[in-house]
């Protein structure tokens, strides 16, 4: 059967960037992502190393190393970069990195607040001047370290629901200057860690910010306030705006006796939207942010994140101008080598991420974050074989449909492969076209589609892939139609 | 000094649009607001009628009576069309619309459940299979009243925290095939609904759905199901989509002793995104589902709605065939009269809103529903003047500007006008373009702008206008730069 792949040549999402004399080989970046894989003691270990080196074989333009703490508060499993004691590790992670890409690394720094089981949390409000100003002290001397540690850039963290965003918030109260209504106040303090940051890393190193676009919390802050901060950032020489959307405490929901997590409101389906919300639903945010700054002569580049999957889309932002870089941060998890695999002409050999956001809840528990759809026990995605023979049907292989409880309940025969069956691609004919409706991992053969309508005729097919992104011929189509009616 | 205006005669705007024999004279609709003009009787009154007049006069395609219960259940002031006895009193209404104006009628009919100022409130889970039946009984006989009162369409409500809305949601458990995952399940009621409809006003008679094209709450619906819900509506012979957005009870904020009010939480700000949100930032949910539908050969129009203002964004909206009809609520409260001098060349005399939803806060404490920007102690917009004369400044008028906390405060001179001075509207420059930021009543002379940021040059001016809609010339500009710096 005939495929179409995308024309990576004649795209911008493959053309270099340039970024304060960083060059970034094309413009997809993975956005910083907890991988929950260091001890608590926040030393760079082997895990850590091996799953960055993994992302980096597929060769995104920028990867963002995940938040590394800037002071020496404990937080469960999460990297430190609080004292030159964690830089050797780092040195470590960087040099591993450089040696099989030519992906730059940049390192999220982070601050963070208190936040105990009992459900209380220290707020900005409780912060004195004194603390204030070794805020700034911190960033300073961590953002030295990672200089120091051969990261190509720094990212500072100013997003969802930690310090430097909970400044930005419309819910930042203090009335000393760096809190209330005024956004120039609520900026004093990401401002001063800015130019204290520009100040210990030199001009000729590029720094980050990651920020919510929206707070997507009741009277949060929106595009036009996160216009001002851009510009703000813009205008003292921040080399990259990468915008986030919510992941707020506001709206968090308490779990007895377990610390807050900030992804468990709306705030966090929005910061990690899931398989309901519609591709790219957080675009509007970067288009609004970058297109403020150009009307103000401003020329940072703005990356725009959040279920953008498919090489098309991400061109299409690109080309309209509502985004300069894309990130993209479930769908590397899920397949690391989507940037190779586009470039190469094989875009259809890429594992879909199905946005179940199983990577997510296992954040929230402290455990090692790993993706849904590799197998079992894997700790990385597993290396792309040396391997040109697609998995094949056994000649009695079926695809069987059901009516389950107004759902639609798919079951089919298990595909063979020379190697091993890495996972099917359940698809659903809309019209002219195939949708990916959800995939499962190779041991399973079994989906249900709780998604679709009576007194409508629906096509399934069943496509297997195999590690080295093979695919079958389709199973199927097969075809049903459920009853509208019911009792 | 030379005004650019919306060019209504080449516009889609402006041209007649067909739904099921029912002639919109453009694609402008006034959605359902309610005004809470009437009393606890909820049988139409003298103020009803006038408010519903005066928007007829501005001449809107459609216009859409607020929601009015199906059943006879109380709900402080709310219409109601629940028995015979209220034809009479929405014949007159229907009647005096019809005689000032081509705009069509529709009303919206809605059933709810109950609410205790405890906090309880009752769910879709509680209904018996008789509370169903009888909810499908009451919308029928509803819809003929509808009809029999001499509306031109009826629209059932089936958005935001009431019942059909809450079968559609994500959070109906039920297990007797009226819940639980399955769209189709939970389509079943709202499907017996728009069926029986369908059966009491005959197959000439418009029906319209309002629905949330996003629940807007954590785990809620989304596009994705937005367009199987609008797929089963287009099927059933459904002749228009409203599309709104959250409004749910789910993340609603109890105070204490006070019936839950569903626009409380952030899937409130999303129903009626206030100032800081961006323009028109739910109409990727119309133009989703729109694309939806059209894939699958459905026609069905969809309106738009949520923060479109100008003319030319609704225009772009038309022209990009993101949605079919431009839903505008807050605007037409703010100046019922936007669709008559849109279409006659004079957008700029258009009083535009300033979404500080003052209206929303008095619909919460059941106040009479007003705008902020209308003179005060009027119940409704006042009539257009015939005018031709603007308002001037006296020859020592100034604009003054001071920064204060880190805002910078406005204060100008009052102007003057033969007649009345109406109101100001305060501009930012942004570049070359004056945003329109802030306006205030003709009472008033201060404004203070909590948006700006330090070390930026800001330019502003003010501009009066009366009753007529003649503007002044603009008072200013002035430039003012605020310190970035604190202590």
């Amino acid at each position: 059967m005939p495929r179409v792949t995308f024309d990576a040549a004649g795209s911008l999402l493959f053309q270099p960037y340039d970024v304060r004399g960083m060059r970034l080989e094309n413009r997809v970046v993975l956005p910083a992502m907890v991988t929950r894989l260091s001890g608590e003691d926040g030393v760079v270990n082997d895990a850590i190393v091996d799953r960055y080196v993994r992302y980096a074989t597929g060769e995104p333009g920028l990867m963002v190393v995940e938040a590394m703490a800037v002071h020496s508060a404990k937080s469960g499993p999460l990297l430190r970069a609080s004292s030159s004691e964690f830089v050797p590790g780092l040195r470590r992670l960087t040099d591993a990195c450089r040696a099989v890409s030519p992906t730059k690394t940049a390192a999220q720094i982070i601050h963070f607040l208190k936040i105990a089981r009992s459900g209380w949390r220290q707020k900005v409000q409780d912060l004195t001047a004194e603390d204030l100003d070794r805020i700034v002290d911190d960033y300073g001397d961590t953002a030295a370290r990672i200089r120091e540690a051969g990261f190509d850039a720094v990212e500072l963290h100013m997003a969802h629901a930690y310090t430097l965003s909970s400044f930005l918030s419309r819910y930042n109260t203090r009335r000393d200057g760096y809190g209330g209504r005024s956004i120039e106040n609520r900026l004093r303090l990401p401002s001063r860690v800015l130019r204290r940051v520009r100040e210990r890393v030199g001009d000729d190193y590029p720094i980050g910010i990651r920020y919510d676009g929206e707070e997507a919390i009741k009277d949060g802050y929106s595009v036009g306030e996160a216009t001002a901060i851009a510009q703000r950032f813009a205008t003292l020489g921040a080399d990259y705006l990468s915008i986030s959307a919510g992941g707020k405490f506001e709206d968090a929901v308490q779990t007895k006796g377990e610390p807050l997590y900030p992804y468990t409101g709306y705030s966090g389906d929005r910061c990690m939207p899931n398989v309901h919300y519609p591709d790219g639903l957080n675009v509007y945010l970067a288009d609004g942010i970058r297109s403020g700054l150009r009307q103000r002569g401003l020329e940072t580049p703005v990356v725009a994140a959040g279920k953008i999957r498919t090489p098309e889309f991400a061109e299409a932002i690109l080309r309209d101008e509502r985004a300069d870089l894309i990130g993209m941060a479930r769908q590397l998890l899920a397949d690391p080598d989507w940037p190779r695999k586009v470039r190469e002409g094989r875009s259809d050999a890429v594992v879909p991420c199905v946005y179940n956001n199983v990577c997510k809840a296992l954040d929230e528990r402290f455990h090692r974050v790993r993706c849904t759809l590799w197998r079992k026990g894997d700790l990385h995605a597993p290396p792309l074989p040396d391997d040109n023979s697609a998995p094949t049907w056994p000649t009695d292989a079926r695809l069987q449909l059901d009516e389950q409880d107004g759902a639609i309940v798919l079951d089919w025969t298990r595909a063979e492969d020379a190697g091993e069956v890495y996972g099917y691609m359940v698809e659903r004919g809309e019209g002219e076209r195939w949708l990916h409706v959800d995939s499962a991992r190779g041991s399973a053969h079994r989906f249900r589609d709780v998604s679709a309508i009576g007194g409508v005729d629906y096509r399934y097919r069943v496509i297997a892939y195999d590690l080295a992104g093979n695919r079958s011929e389709p199973l199927g189509p097969e075809s049903i139609r459920i009853g509208d009616e019911h009792a």
